[in-house]
């Protein structure tokens, strides 16, 4: 499985893209970071964005995407541009019919180093390791994001169980509510 | 010149267009809502608006896009999804090589009614009064989207107005340093 995370922004956006399957140590294939100049307009900004997503999913071919899900309690100065710029990687990666899932910070932190509150550095050191990287992702800015991939490819695997779970409950339901109409019918 | 003015949002985007000239009145041409179910995932949701948008754009072919701008004080609980669905607004504009202009609700106000703090109501009388119009443009939830277009058609002729003046400004502020670059290769 190839796991395209994106930490995004529109001054920088973080890439991350990493290969792996159970049982085997995933692979860091690449990280970069799409930068936009903050003197463009927003649309031209995130038509150029756009247009950067679109090159990596063709050139890559992942089979998911992990964006980072964004809070309003965010640093306010730039949480429209982040949110803006999330919305575009939503928005490529459906159009592309791809999974794409959201994942908070601290559920990223929880995935790699088992501890939500995990800082900077012990998730940098964990990624690392996962990676086997002689040193952490770089650009810098792309850490993050290179993070987000390992934690939806770890996370994967339990989010479709949940899915497949909520479908035979679903069905379940379904099946208890005929039961019951005809019961109901008869009693009639 | 025909504008389409987008209140943006998920749940419901307010879509109104509006065909006007200097001297003439503007006309309705469209009050309109797109609407996108919460339970459906972020990216879907952003996928069926951008769908709703290019229609729109296909269709009436508008001269401009005004967009309403999103600020991180509005309400915290849906910030992110107007920011994400303005992003896809000027996205599309941008693509499809348009004029896409951002205004924020006092702007709008001050537009429409000279009082950057009117009321809703206020702004919707001198809306009907502008388009005239029987009753406020229906779906109510429009009716912002109609008053961006109309803010866009009148600030427009200003908004070009600066944009030149700045050019000129660039273009003598450019032949100054040229004849000052001059002056010193004469003295050195």
């Amino acid at each position: 499985m190839r796991v395209l995370g994106i930490d995004p922004g529109l001054t920088r956006c973080g890439v991350g893209i990493i290969e792996g399957d159970s049982g085997r140590k995933p692979a860091l294939l690449l990280a970069d970071v799409v930068r936009t100049p903050a003197e463009m307009e927003t649309g031209q900004r995130l038509a150029s964005l756009e247009r950067s997503l679109v090159q990596y999913l063709a050139e890559y071919r992942p089979d998911a995407i992990a964006v980072e899900r964004v809070f309003a309690r965010r640093d306010v100065s730039t949480i429209i541009g982040t949110a803006q710029a999330s919305g575009v990687v939503l928005l490529v990666g459906t159009r592309a019919g791809l999974q794409v899932a959201q994942h908070t910070p601290s559920e990223v932190k929880a995935a790699i180093t088992g501890n939500g509150r995990a800082d900077k550095a012990q998730v940098g050191q964990m990624v690392m390791r996962i990676l086997k990287l002689e040193a952490p992702p770089r650009p810098a800015d792309a850490a993050d994001a290179v993070a987000l991939a390992v934690c939806h490819l770890w996370r994967a695997p339990a989010i479709a169980r949940i899915n497949e779970a909520q479908v035979r409950r679903d069905l379940a339901m379904g099946q208890a509510l005929a039961r019951a109409r005809a019961a109901q019918r008869r009693l009639a």
